[in-house]
């Protein structure tokens, strides 16, 4: 069965990219394709361009989506097997994951970690019982440690905006922010862009090491200033500590890019995933400015999940 | 005009089982029925299985499903007749009620009891209120008192599993819980059973006898173990107290079926309605063994629903 | 770029009025008019009519709707330009508003004065800042100072009731409620009766004068008995102090209208919103009476958005 959860192989990415742009070209291309299919989109957590994103990429392939917000809606799953239901849990994912198998032809779902259970959250545990349940396609749409649909449509944007035959100089920068924040984003955008073959530098302040299984083959500084030279794509994401799990180490402004920033990487696009904590993560100017594909990113959302789902009905 | 809120006649409901395994076996045979027609599905309660089943069911039809969860969504409806609205209330159910009406072609509607104020529970107060004012077919997704396409789909999952010729023997048995539940499932389940001419016996402890409206004809014990005994289906429920309306007066984990319940009724079928309290209501080896049908029961909801709507849409 | 805010000409409004009826009487004549077309319905507040007729229209004009409760789902946005991020705001409208933008064809908008900040509230801050980033055409789905689509229903309803050839006295008499309630529904209102010619008296108690931008033309007097004489269409709103800013100045009951108020009047039709506060604003002689049309208004809002969706989709 083909989930979608991670990169995968650069060749099925390659392919994921290609079919996404052809879809941005004309969007309803495959309007019959998904007929009488359901997808079930299962979030956990809150969600704006992902719900929307993911509902549109199945309308133009004619699918039908249901959304179901189960944080909102009271329905607290029980995740331990074995577990005596006597507490505040009011089904198992056992039985909750195996009925929207039953209903739907492919389940998109969305859970964030904890930050406070480690060995859960690097296990996806709670997004891997879906997996194991429900006996149908699972596509992540942002699970504990990846977020491969925003990452997909990072790499679209990136293929749009390199210039050819030029292998660009991607950059991960860390970046300030008031809360713990999840790796997934940061940990899937390595996983993609090494993956797809870009060269990968990431940036941040001692203490924000990610998960080791995500950078192999990048570059790894401490030095945001020599990191950014000549870069041509900068991602900015804030993450919370790994090692010393969910934990807020940092919040040294002088990490937030300014123009300032890119006197040595004059041609820079600037990457995020929103939202963003303007003045926080990211000064207005950038985000204001020419450098900023953000809006980009978010548009190719529709089309990365597009691309997605219509390998899926491929099976 | 025609409701969907009960057990009505014997044909009537073998005509709607043999009408949702129709659907079961090809669902989108009546996709141009519905067209253009739309059903509006109000939760005043929460709801996974109902809302998905029934949306789907909907959209099998061609007809168009809108949910709206107004427990969550902070519209309290005022139910008294004459009340002055001075205090939280801020619509009266006559006239949302019949602005629904004005809005869709058929209302499906959840309301659970207070379990407090057992005349209007028993009266099935709120349900009849969107009855008398909406002007339009109502199908009840859970009422105070009765849930009928619940007990509609479980009708379906014994036909489907019941050996041919034989009369099977049905029992409905209480199990432990931590909160006060509803009857209307346990209401639903007796009546539709009796209905449809199986044999039915019921057991619970002392102090949980049901309303005798809807247990005529059907053995009724405290003895668990006899009432296993030679068992086909055994439908598993907890509820609160009806005569000490609304108490919780056992929680005896006895009564918490394990496969030693079943010495004497080898073949026994397992039924709930999910959602279910593992190792309260049930244990895991039933519903993670062969007994268990409670997830056909789920599917069988689907088709349920959609024979209930494709009768209305025949009107 | 059309937008759809407030009223603007009588020639657009009686174009509207007639396609709204053309619609009412072949509700999917135009079916195909918005096929492959999205409206996003962002709602800062609840909304139940609102909601559901948004929904209705566009899915008439085969457009396809999707809900975004953002008050309930704990996406709070940032207003202020140049705002740092760092309390309890996710993401700036700049950036929501823009996404929002890409990912539809037409955004539809709701969002409620705070009562409080009457600067922001007389700019129609909130609502401008979508219009502002979004780049696409915006609906009102009631903003700080306009409701215009409950007002379009209105004229609808209005003409559907009106006696040929007589121009009508419509009255717009203020009500009491034991909330602070905006000025959205009266102002528009007001703008909308006189701009579609009709003789408009408006009574309130002292200190309930609205903001003169929307009342010119409107004959205005405290005297109740006095503007009720001879009315052909009596509308019953709420709303509070204006110039003493969202206070609550007089809940006297003897201005809920009751039957003794037509005394002069006898063949007035009597008009509301809804939600009413039966027997507060409004008695329920008057509701469940000859004289209200508030059914009415309710039904026409599925065309009045119907008819500027379908006018919008003409650009």
């Amino acid at each position: 069965m083909k989930h979608f959860t991670q990169f995968e192989h650069r060749s099925i990415a390659d392919r994921l990219i290609d079919k996404a742009l052809a879809y941005k070209k004309n969007p309803r291309i495959d309007l019959s394709k998904g007929l009488g299919k359901r997808v079930g989109c299962i979030f956990l957590n809150p969600s704006l361009r992902t719900r929307a994103s993911t509902q549109i990429a199945a309308m133009n392939l004619g699918m039908e989506a249901i959304v179901m917000n189960m944080d909102k809606e009271g329905w607290a799953l029980e995740m331990q097997n074995g577990a005596v239901m006597n507490k505040g849990t009011v089904e198992h994912i056992k039985d909750a994951a195996a009925v929207l198998g039953t209903y739907f032809d492919v389940l998109a779902v969305r859970a964030f970690p904890s930050l406070t259970n480690k060995k859960e959250d690097i296990e996806d545990f709670i997004f891997s019982q879906f997996i194991k349940y429900a006996g149908i396609p699972v596509v992540s749409l942002e699970s504990a440690i990846r977020h491969p649909l925003q990452s997909l449509a990072d790499m679209i944007t990136i293929q749009e905006h390199m210039i050819a035959g030029k292998n660009p100089k991607v950059v991960l920068t860390w970046a300030p922010h008031i809360k713990a924040i999840p790796h997934a984003v940061a940990n899937s955008f390595a996983e993609w862009a090494i993956g797809c073959g870009h060269e990968l530098t990431i940036t941040h302040p001692e203490g924000y090491e990610l998960d080791r299984k995500f950078t192999q083959g990048a570059i790894i500084t401490s030095d945001q200033k020599e990191a950014l030279q000549n870069a041509d794509f900068v991602y900015v994401k804030n993450w919370s500590a790994f090692n010393d799990y969910g934990k807020i180490h940092s919040t040294d402004s002088s990490w937030m890019l300014t123009e300032n920033h890119f006197k040595n990487a004059p041609n820079a696009k600037v990457m995020h995933c929103l939202p963003v904590r303007r003045n926080v993560e990211l000064s207005d100017e950038i985000l204001d400015g020419d450098r900023s594909i953000v809006q980009k990113q978010a548009e190719n959302r529709i089309y990365a999940a597009q691309a997605v789902l219509s390998d899926i009905l491929e099976e």
